[in-house]
């Protein structure tokens, strides 16, 4: 069963979006051991259109679509699918009260713009699209499946999970997959091959093993494929044994992020957290407040961009800014002491730094980091050196601060 | 002058990276007025690699290449494109000393794997990789161009900046091209079109007009192509028109992003800025610290998630908080009054709310957020209703947060 993607939409092609919808639809089939053979992005021409669903036709057996279900003029996918497969375009009842419903909501008047959305070629089922008022449409033919759907992120994914999905997992894939998931941090991707080589080499055939790499983080994935009865403990050993091999770098053992897993920790031992963010600005921050219900663990921070800020938020004193600089394990071990302290909790992370791409020295070139985590009564510090691209070493510094802290909470 | 672009990688396919390379690529391309005809991402798959590029010089005269450029078994483009070139591989002496280069700065021996990166197919031109140790490499076949890049996306921005934009500009582009950017603020895209429809429809056929809309912004740009000598100023007389007829919207005329363009003025103006964010996290603050220098207007502020910090950091007072609860008009004054008393900035930004999924009551459903901005001797908030997905109420905050400080400053 192989899949493929079309994204339509001149945005893409003239690089003003990234298309995400694609790797989000590839993550969820891949999810259900679906290969995605292809994805391509073509711009919203008819002729472009058709042939390239007459390409993924040729190799592929389930098409997504996205894009080009909007209500302006330039939106020309529903009309090019219903001259593709010879429909009429007709009023979808179901989907004009979806149409009416969203209006309501915000207590406008249907125009006959917005009553457009609501006709799809005559050969398709409709997909209801909780979030948007164009349907989803799905077609059937000589065993292919197409469904065209919007490309507004959140409309997609509300589509993909309520219908295409499902309906993906119930008729095509007639064995049963089970994920088990193992996130590491601080070792390489060869490394961690190396150290589990031996357990991996034993794995029976219908259990895979796959190394999701990204900045400072490995994700491994372990599917197991069961054709008929299985035992749900056979998977389970085998990521016991892979995570009691490498346990020092294990910092979760579910599908969440790095930050959410520390979330979890710090809420389930009633622990609160807060950051003193230099060179990172807020970005630490960020990334704990972007899951939902994080002031439950994180009880927010500074970010002491200046002296001034840092001497008055956090207590750095100026002696010690004066001796050492910003950019030093005094000055930083002093931020997350002055963290807990001020800020009255459990953990602190501070971080201090020369991002870039300028304000470098020959001492502390650009890329040079001092990272250091507190409790009210420890504090422990290191010096990173990282390169010249400003992001790249904010999201550095970020991993692993994030990973001294959560050695210093699993040492305590 | 058509071009494409593919993407060669099975991490893509499986949704385990987002292919951001394209879009940058498309973005310079577009730029150079040469338009992306289609976007293919392919697996390192041989067969599948050989297709991909019959299909795309049917249809494209120049084609980027990214990524299987790695020392490692499944990087296969390199071996593929000797294939199908009819080419053998050679070691370049080039290519080899940049491999030497960068091995003796991280101090490290050249291995026989290593010396294989400057073998390439023989009927290539190589591009030196200034970042990297996988050359780029340019064929040319019946008036077709192909570039072959590493998919590191650095590497790549490097080979294309260095070596393959300036060669598509000297060789394919006979006219000039020039550029300029309105970027504007707090009007939708079709809004903005009919108030200008007047001057765009005056636009001289050599002149263009494009919106490129993104969360709570537009940015118009203009392009004139002019084939031998011309008048600088005529594009410039119509920017004008455009910038004095939205004028209230307007918050840059280059191309920067609206952070940028705050901050450059902060920094002309010699003032200074500090946040005081719930709701946002710290995502305001790192939308300034990810812009190079912004430490010369920004000082950072507060992450103030729980109530004790706001108290503490920002003096929001016990009973503000319990009549008024976190997410009122009445707090995120004092937020922001307080920032810019504790911080010392001639202007801070406060924002609270509900971002969601969780935590709405009836009163102050899920996306009802309250922005304060403020001066030493001034405050203006407003209170905003979002939706219900999270991470779009974080970001939609944010513009709302920098253009009600945007109008303060114009305004004082």
């Amino acid at each position: 069963m192989l899949c493929e993607i079309i994204t339509i939409g001149d945005e893409i092609l003239i690089g003003q979006i990234v298309d995400t919808n694609s790797a989000w639809m590839a993550q969820q089939l891949n999810e259900l051991g679906i290969r995605v053979k292809q994805i391509t992005s073509i711009s919203d021409d008819k002729q472009h259109i058709i042939d390239a669903l007459n390409e993924a036709q040729k190799r592929a057996d389930i098409i997504l679509i996205t894009g080009g279900l909007g209500p302006t003029k330039d939106d020309i996918t529903k009309h090019t699918l219903a001259e593709y497969f010879n429909a009429k375009l007709v009023l979808n009842e179901e989907a004009l009260a979806n149409v009416e419903r969203i209006f309501a909501r915000f207590h406008r008047p249907v125009t006959e713009v917005n009553r457009k959305q609501a006709e799809v070629p005559d050969n398709c089922s409709i997909i209801q699209n909780p979030q948007g008022t164009a349907p989803g449409m799905h077609f059937q033919e000589n065993g292919k499946h197409i469904f065209s759907m919007p490309g507004v992120p959140f409309e997609m994914k509300a589509i993909m999970e309520s219908s295409v999905l499902p309906y993906i997992k119930s008729n095509f894939i007639g064995h049963t997959l089970i994920h088990e998931n193992i996130l590491t941090v601080g070792i390489g991707e060869s490394f961690l091959a190396t150290e589990i080589e031996d357990i991996e080499n034993a794995l029976p055939s219908h259990i895979k093993l796959a190394y999701l790499p990204k900045l400072g983080q490995v994700r491994m994935r372990l599917t197991a494929n069961y054709d008929g009865a299985y035992d749900p403990n056979e998977i389970l050993n085998y990521k016991k044994q892979i995570s009691e091999r490498v346990h020092k770098n294990v910092v979760a053992e579910e599908d969440i992020s790095f930050e959410e897993a520390i979330l979890n920790i710090l809420i389930k031992n009633n622990k609160k957290l807060s950051t003193a963010e230099s060179c990172t600005g807020g970005y630490i921050s960020h990334l704990f407040t972007s899951i939902p219900g994080s002031s439950r663990a994180f009880e927010g921070g500074a970010v002491s961009y200046s002296y001034d800020l840092k001497k008055s938020m956090l207590g750095v004193t100026q002696s010690t800014l004066d001796t050492c600089g910003a950019v030093s394990q005094e000055t930083v071990e002093e931020m997350a002491k002055g963290a807990v302290e001020h800020f009255k909790t459990d953990y602190a992370i501070a971080c201090s730094g020369i991002a870039g791409p300028d304000g470098g020295t020959e001492d502390k070139p650009v890329g040079t980091v001092w990272i250091a985590v507190a409790t009210p009564n420890h504090v422990v510090s290191k010096k990173f050196q990282f390169g010249n691209l400003r992001m790249q070493n904010i999201e550095r510094t970020a991993v692993q601060a994030l990973y001294m802290l959560f050695r210093l909470i699993r040492e305590e």
